[in-house]
């Protein structure tokens, strides 16, 4: 069981999928606000249940008290964090403290990708199996593509933002739905301007109506929905849209009056889950760049703070 | 297990939650595209797994698609649809058809509100337990109140809408959750304009920058979080939005000056689970009243249409 809250809890949308695919036990990601406050209804009906708190903090108030009703189940806990002085750590069993990331920015940007790949260790060591050890061996390989591709992916996302849209829709399957959230977040708390989330194949179930000629639907795609997504992204620029396909299989190259899909490729080969990974650089810069270009500051958005703690007395 | 797309999926939602409530037992709500195309990681991990499949029309291609893959690994299938002759009644091994039902609109209204009670006496009576039975016993006067509360809930939907927001955050914790995404889907496929949802507690974790003096903020609320959504509505309001809380332990009435919170009563007494069938016609008529105030046709959308059909060579 994963918990944490915004980004982190994205993080533990990802860390569920991950420990299902690998460990095929069931995996659940709850938000640790839910989870501390119906403890019964998310902890209870698990055999052998463990629990994985993330914050970057380690001091949000709802996954402190999370753990802390975990534990008084006799649930194990622990902690994935940026911070080794961070009340989790001193309430989990053990902890996993990443203590070279020291991000001063409000948003969640390098301590994202730093947890996503300690998460992607921890889940892979933890599992044990075959396919958990095959997926872990390539994680170095896959965190030097990161590095490799970089520039690339940096470069095309400031191309699609120079383009003035004023809608961002980002489409993932599996494990790559948690990083379409994480990348709508980001336009969203750094922008405030529209930005959306879906698994991709539910963008046809409703939101497809919001599509008009001043959105960009992003689509990150794998070899497992390669031909599903390509579809849909036909569909989607059909009505006018732009749409960006990111990942492996995919031709690169911009937008031309006869194919308004432009193609950023991602190295071929990889599992699935590893292209979480790979596409979030672009996703990244793809909200920073919205963010410079609407004249914001992307480190301070309105009204959120570092650490959110509830002064209520629930605790 | 229960599977859907769109509005069904958010049924899914509120189906995994009781039932874990209820059951004591692991719920999981996949979208149906996820558990077709990962089904060794989706339908795999659970000891006696049993999927409810939800589909209004029953023709889904991805909910029958994932129907089709679950009987292939000998888990029994259960149908939740409106159409006696859909596909989805064929392909699995029982059905509960609400052939009373007979919506001709693109959206899901009337339809959501059936199937969420259909939804509830299944889930019920199916975990068989104590908790369950309590449950399902008082769901005659749930059903009887909502026609009640109706006319009241109508009225204030009107009052809030005329006031001319032009962004709506629904948020909701628990059982709760699930409605305010279907709140949000309905803004906006029928109007295309801002809407979100999220956790409640979440929306402190980055959205909450969203804030300004054009969003209205529902907050569904319960006995069980009613202390801190009231903590959460007064610095929401405090930083200029509207906010409105529907729930019991509400008081009624509008915004005024020294309080610009509305509040939306509903009976008091009831478990929160029961609560999403008690909001839920505030949050429908909200979402048409909007519609209509743009002038727009709640009942077919651009882009949509009734059933979604793939066309891919996947099946």
């Amino acid at each position: 069981m994963f918990v944490g809250c915004g980004s982190s809890h994205y993080l533990a949308l990802y860390g569920a999928h991950l420990a299902q695919q690998l460990a095929k036990r069931p995996g659940a990601a709850v938000t640790a606000s839910e989870a501390w406050l119906a403890p019964d209804v998310h902890l209870w009906p698990w055999s052998n249940p463990f629990v994985v708190a993330i914050s970057r903090s380690g001091a949000t108030t709802e996954v402190v008290r999370a753990v802390q009703v975990a534990r008084q189940r006799g649930i194990p806990t622990l902690a994935l964090t940026t911070n080794p002085d961070a009340p989790l750590v001193r309430e989990c069993d053990a902890s996993l403290v990443l203590d070279h990331v020291t991000e001063r920015s409000v948003v969640m940007t390098q301590s994202f990708a730093n947890l996503l790949l300690a998460l992607q260790y921890l889940v892979a060591l933890g599992a044990g199996t075959p396919a958990a050890h095959s997926f872990e061996s390539r994680l170095p390989a896959v965190t030097q593509a990161v590095a490799d591709v970089f520039p690339r992916l940096a470069e095309a996302a400031r191309e699609v933002v120079g383009r003035g849209w004023r809608r961002y829709v980002f489409l993932g399957t599996g494990p790559l739905y948690p990083v379409a959230c994480e990348a709508r977040l980001k336009v969203q708390e750094m922008t405030q301007g529209k930005a959306h989330a879906f698994v991709t194949l539910e963008f046809r179930h409703g939101p497809l109506s919001l599509v008009d000629g001043e959105t960009c639907v992003t689509i990150l795609t794998t070899p497992a929905t390669a031909a599903l997504d390509r579809e849909l992204a036909g569909e989607v620029a059909a009505l006018g849209a732009q749409v960006v396909l990111v990942g492996p299989q995919v031709r690169a190259g911009g937008t031309t009056r006869s194919s308004p899909v432009t193609g950023v490729p991602l190295p071929e080969g990889l599992e699935d889950a590893h292209y979480a990974g790979l596409a979030l650089p672009f996703l990244q810069v793809l909200a920073l760049e919205q963010t410079l270009l609407l004249g914001k500051n992307p480190d301070t958005p309105r009204h959120l703070s570092h650490v959110v703690t509830l002064h209520d007395d629930q605790g």
